[in-house]
């Protein structure tokens, strides 16, 4: 069987088409070209054309795409047609937000139980959700089956808890900490790092500067 | 003037090696080669080395690299040796998140003041933070000099916020609003997408249960 490899920078581009689809639909907007989409998004039309001819296409020349169909289409790529049992592992402001944010359930991310060291924290909920004590961790894995970590705890016990997870047989951790990992091949992790978003921002502000002060001395 | 284009590629990776050094740094390692710099970030040598050229270098053959140095030096090419004022728009969980948030502080990034639309929140404050009203922020930009505005807002209010920002003459926005913005080219965006990271997981996810699920038939 023949294989196609699908680039990274396409799959990273894959959520936004998949996000302005979804902005189209609530809008009910039926079809759009290319030519249409590409002003929308800055990226040129040949550029989405190649992305999408990666899966087969979706489009008839000069007919435009079907939203609705493209948007399910990419979401059937993305993975987005199955359901995710989700866990967040530390109850902070972060993992609180991560809780309250309905728009994952829309997209079958589904958050079945909280977990946090502090036992403060125990018996409260957030949208139904149980805050548990970590110590009940592995035991809630056993008996609940889980696809997903998100785990916002600081660096230090980052790793530790990683580790835990995958010897546990979690496949997906959405990591939050400021740290890597070292896990197992069959462990999947997608990493976000705030601080090194803000970095790039100050990078970009400061070469704006730069740029700025050399205008003004010529 | 010669003017080098830096790839964005190479700025991507920027933050990350601050962060390592950062962690070598705490560790009390004064020197460190780039073949076990690449080893620690799962980066070749060669990568590490072509990276670091782009700015001149920092090192001396055989020698290795002196890590206070190299992270002072990253840290200057990503503008982290100027103080950054920043706002907050959004005192959800997320922009709580961010305000509590110390290591930004000791980044450069001091949040000045947080801003949300719900009047029983006035008042309140975060690690000393008072939250406002949103409808002082206008006067607040004109009295008080403000370098970033970190936005936690809903989708449907971003954009209006972000383009009022712009008028007032913010220069560089942190968005965690799953929408992009038309603003003019003298502001600086740095977009945290949380719904594209985690669709990112679940496509990863997915092709390797489809990589699973071949294996097993074969």
């Amino acid at each position: 069987m023949e294989k196609k490899v699908i680039s990274k920078a396409v799959i990273n581009r894959l959520p936004r088409y998949y996000r302005y689809l979804g902005d189209l639909l609530e809008k009910d907007v039926v079809r759009i070209s290319s030519k249409e989409l590409s002003e929308r998004m800055k990226v040129t039309a040949s550029q989405i054309r190649q992305d999408l001819n990666n899966f087969g296409g979706f489009g008839q020349q000069g007919y435009g795409y079907n939203v609705e169909y493209l948007h399910s289409e990419i979401g059937k790529i993305l993975g987005l047609d199955k359901k995710y049992n989700v866990i967040i592992i530390g109850a902070g402001n972060l993992g609180q937000a991560l809780a309250n944010y309905a728009d994952f359930e829309r997209r079958g991310f589904f958050v079945k139980a909280i977990f946090d060291v502090n036992p403060r924290l125990v018996g409260m909920s957030i949208r139904g959700i149980e805050i548990r004590l970590m110590d009940e961790l592995e035991e809630f894995l056993k008996t609940n089956e889980v696809d997903i970590a998100a785990l916002t705890l600081p660096k230090t016990q980052a790793a530790q808890v990683a580790s835990d997870l995958a010897k546990w047989g979690i496949k997906g951790i959405w990591n939050f900490a400021p740290t890597d990992f070292n896990l197992p091949k069959d462990v999947t992790v997608e990493n976000v790092h705030l601080a090194e978003s803000l970095m790039k921002l100050s990078y970009r502000l400061s070469v704006k500067e730069k740029e700025q002060q050399e205008k003004e001395q010529q």
